[in-house]
């Protein structure tokens, strides 16, 4: 308690404002656990789609237009200090890890299926993991069984559908982005 | 009639809201034929800018934030049970053909001219054509003068400036992405 | 000044709202000097996030959802004419020069920093030039560094971190997007 209002103390003189506390508060609710959460004034207001998930929140900061769709039976876990820039959209059919301390940039995407729109039945997915302190560009896509390791950077715009190694810095389309599928049968 | 009737009883039963047949309904003004539109609720609401072209739609479901933009003489054609989710945006100064089945993922574009702003006269246009059940995902470019062949799949981010065969599965920005043009005189 | 009411009228015959005229009024008080601001009505309006730098504009038109941001120190100088489509975002943490008569399409990010989100101490700067007459198509990233040459044209969806030469056209990822950085320390 004297910890968290410490903690209340020390955000409030780098400028944070008090509605972006309030405004945290009131997304706990789709959480199934969660420590202190910043949700900074903006609009739109994030959005969270917990369909049956659990999301499991340390700590983190959303800016405007953030959005978490989590499935039935999918877990989404947010580590400590995570912040996420503008209209971040994550999106978990399974498991997606997002670290300590990962910052990721504007209209970054992160989903761990192919899900379209409201197909039914098709979607493959395969858990995502962003380690400890990865640094996401604006932009960038990270895909369905990528694992970022610890302090790696993704450059703006990049597409990620590899492994990225720790402290390794990626960008563009990865290698090996054309992949190959059997027939895919009509959605 | 009466199927119309057996079709909403079963959207209805799937969970489709019955806003979202009414937001339909307010759509339908902007287009010369229509069959069934399901405008889902959320914001901003689709955008439909119809500037002296043609709309034909046999059935479709829009989330929030679709905008189609069609200009004078031009014909946007979309196909039974294609499905726009979120911020898809379609550019129309001659002609783009949406297959039946098609799923588009959240902020595509479809564009067939290469029209900048409001400037004028300079911009080339090229029929687009989408077959059916292709899969569009996130975030993907569909440039002008493409086919995208039945059944194929666009990954999500990918920027497609060339034919796609049917049944193909393309991602990353496509081969020959550079190309040359005669001197860009001042717009 | 009766140069100035001959460009209104031309402007008003053209079919700009006088909305345009009155909104970009309101937006001058974020610059240090301003000519003719058109900022087109739309949602979200322009946000312009001046945090102690300089904007100078000759003239320029805003559609809806641009946004400005230049950080303390930093100057952004935007020529006659300029034209900024929906959504366009530029960030400015030393300097940006967009040239008279230069096209940007929606949702370009122009940005002559690598900083990330909150994170402070570590970014990067290095200034952006774009020169007169160019065109930015949609999706573009134009990020640090980078001279694009007059009269040059970015196709959509490309990724910018080399310097263009005049009158080139590019796309995609530009080569040598993977470049290597001494270990990144924690943010």
């Amino acid at each position: 308690m004297l910890r968290g209002l410490a903690r209340f103390a020390e955000l409030r003189r780098e400028g944070v404002p008090i509605s972006a506390f309030l405004r945290g508060l009131l997304l706990r609710r789709h959480f199934q656990r969660a420590g202190l959460i910043l949700s900074i004034p903006g609009r739109p207001r994030p959005i969270i789609k917990n369909q049956g998930g659990e999301i499991i929140v340390e700590s983190c900061s959303f800016e405007a237009g953030v959005r978490l769709e989590v499935y039935r039976g999918a877990t989404l876990f947010i580590g400590k200090g995570a912040y996420f820039n503008r209209n971040v959209h994550i999106v978990v059919a399974e498991s997606v890890v997002i670290g300590r301390g990962v910052k990721i940039g504007w209209d970054v995407v992160i989903m761990d299926t192919d899900l379209h729109g409201h197909s039914g039945g098709l979607a493959r997915s395969k858990p995502v993991v962003i380690e400890d302190d990865v640094w996401i560009g604006c932009r960038a896509l990270i895909l369905k069984g990528v694992r970022v390791g610890k302090g790696a950077i993704i450059a703006a715009g990049a597409i990620v559908t590899k492994d990225v190694p720790p402290l390794a810095v990626v960008a563009g389309p990865s290698a090996g982005v054309i992949f190959s599928v059997t027939a895919p049968s009509s959605p």
